[in-house]
């Protein structure tokens, strides 16, 4: 039986039964080429049209600003590499804390002529209002700060941010992924602010892997990153993947509609969790910033964060550690680092993030055995010295 | 009820009920993220693992050959513009009727102080010996050469290309997402012969939408397209779609057992089909070259293709017509000017591409239905005249 429970929603999510309802008839059946001129083709292109209005309206945008591609590191790249190309190398600002699929894009511009400025967090992960100012008076071309941290949950105040961009005349863009389905994202409001493209994608809310999009005010020019046959007006080509889109509108559409009772619920749970968690001794990352409901970013004095997410494991709870997921030699977090958490803390962190299945049950139950595995782990350590 | 006759397989085709099983249980309950250290995670690995040995063992690869990408458009754009980008500009050398996803990236290069040679084709469709030996004679740094072309079926001797390439030391890819469950594909071989990459695609083989790979010989230095958490050895970051990777990899297993089969029964309905079209006056395109045992490319002199293809659509038989399909304002293909076809036969051009559910008695109604459109349209031209 495959059943511990899973307690890694920003990792990713399961998909909702009404999105896998809605996308399996676009497997065997509605199964055509959106560009195709027949039958099979039109089905396609009309589930493809409505997905995009579901995704608009979801976000606050026009279905013709949804630019859709294959997952959120996709469209981040877009933002920032499609921009560039249209641009004279200048400087490009991002906060310490981005998303590598964020930052590598960045560093590879860095080698190619540009001026990469990160800005600084304080301790509780917010952009430092002195060094986004400092940034800002180098007059950065393109600048990208993420709406909610994937690690910490932490919120950036992105419409204030912009706003105080608008004088430098850059292209603003904010990685939402994280920050869709657990806050109310709004790309129109975020747009008068300043905001000119968001990430949001699938796969983080209930919809499939495979489909994402990039929100983007259509006077900033990008260069596509897959070109070809000119699909999403040219800026990225290929078949559209019918049914992930399909659920990613579905999911989008569920989204909207159940943020607020999320995240009311959520918050209660987190609330929860971190009781427990501060009663057992351990660091809550992100305190005093505001953050997302669901996630919960902790560490335990001496304690290894990817020993205890194995331990975990085995006893049947399903985590993540702070480590960077797809290194072997696993670094202590970058955004912990950024907010100036000492590297031997930072190596015992611990996410929680929870999600539509996520019960008080599950809570108590993980602090349970959270206890355990630290009288454990902590009695062999006392033992070992 | 929406069930017409589907004679377009290679735009796309329906998903198996074998292939679409196996990805069933990666949507709601195997559903982790393939970088998560916990069960979930680990269970998403191993089905990506496994699905990168059926792909790899279909093409006669090694299964860290296999790179991942969300499509056949990326997987040729991350060729063209990754492997450029790890060089100095150069000469690229492609076929003149290469897929726009293979001809555009080529064209952006040409603007970023690469020399661009389109290598002519004969009236056939094949490359011309004497053309390619020219743009040999350039020393080019890339070479893409399809191996079998998506509208007229026209199959390249790729190996031999790449033989009398290797002089020239070159990268040398192909683009095989026409020819991979048609005709026999092999990585090793054609790598012998001086092959550096391949581009195969799940959904032209009963697989879904969202999945594709580039085939690489590790010599190749490429620079990502997507840049982030490192996935595929770094070559394309972004959370794996394990559903679509899984279908992929099932859909490449059913393929490499069944083309021989598949490729014997559809060169019977294909001769059929091409007998009777000539006995209503139509021309084939690419008669005289070896071709894709399904591929029937077509025109009647004084018939608009596009026009036709909507006649059928009403009738109840899906195929596609020449003209570029996201089009608005339909030129005539590319890869029939090239061959030397004249622009108003070339304007009639349809194609007919059959697959796994085509049956003679399709093919026989597909005639029977052709032969009345025609007799149709050709009295109302006369009595227009």
């Amino acid at each position: 039986m495959f059943a511990p429970v899973y307690l890694d929603y920003n990792a990713t999510t399961p998909v909702l039964d009404e999105v896998r309802d809605a996308m399996l008839p676009h497997f065997s059946q509605r199964y055509g080429n959106a560009s195709s001129r027949h039958e099979y083709g039109r089905a396609a292109r009309l589930a493809v049209d409505t997905a995009r209005e579901r995704v608009a309206a979801a976000v606050g945008a026009h279905p013709t600003e949804v630019v859709f591609t294959s997952g959120g590191s996709e469209a981040n790249n877009l933002f920032v590499r499609g921009a560039a190309a249209c641009l004279k190398p200048g400087t490009i600002a991002i906060s310490a804390i981005e998303h590598p699929c964020v930052r590598e894009p960045a560093r590879l511009l860095a080698r190619r002529g540009w001026s990469l400025h990160e800005v600084a967090v304080d301790r509780a992960g917010r952009v430092r209002s002195d060094d986004f100012d400092r940034a800002l008076a180098k007059r950065p071309a393109l600048l990208s700060i993420m709406l909610a941290n994937n690690e910490t949950g932490v919120i950036q105040d992105v419409a204030a941010l912009a706003q105080r961009a608008k004088p430098s005349r850059g292209w603003f863009h904010s990685d939402a992924v994280q920050a869709l389905g657990k806050i109310l994202v709004n790309f129109r409001a975020l747009n008068e602010a300043g905001v000119h493209a968001l990430t949001v994608s699938s796969h983080k809310i209930g919809g499939p892997k495979g489909a994402a999009a990039l929100v983007l005010d259509k006077r900033v020019e990008i260069e596509p990153l897959v070109a070809g046959g000119g699909h999403e007006r040219g800026l990225r080509s290929g078949t559209e993947n019918v049914p992930a889109i399909v659920g990613f509108g579905v999911a989008c559409e569920l989204a909207a509609r159940q943020v607020y009772d999320n995240a009311t619920r959520l918050t209660r749970l987190q609330a929860m969790l971190e009781g427990g968690l501060v009663a057992q001794g351990a660091t809550i990352f992100g305190l005093g910033a505001e953050r997302l409901p669901n996630t919960i970013y902790f560490a335990l004095e001496g304690v290894d964060g990817e020993t205890l997410v194995g331990q975990l494991d085995r006893a049947g709870y399903a985590v993540a550690s702070g480590a960077a997921c797809s290194s072997a030699n696993p670094e202590p977090s970058h955004v912990l680092l950024a907010m100036g958490v000492a590297p031997e803390l930072a190596r015992g962190a611990v996410r929680v993030s929870l999600g539509r299945d996520s019960t008080a049950e599950m809570v108590d139950g993980f602090l349970l055995v959270l206890n355990e595995k630290l009288r454990q782990l902590r009695g062999f350590t006392a033992l070992a010295a």
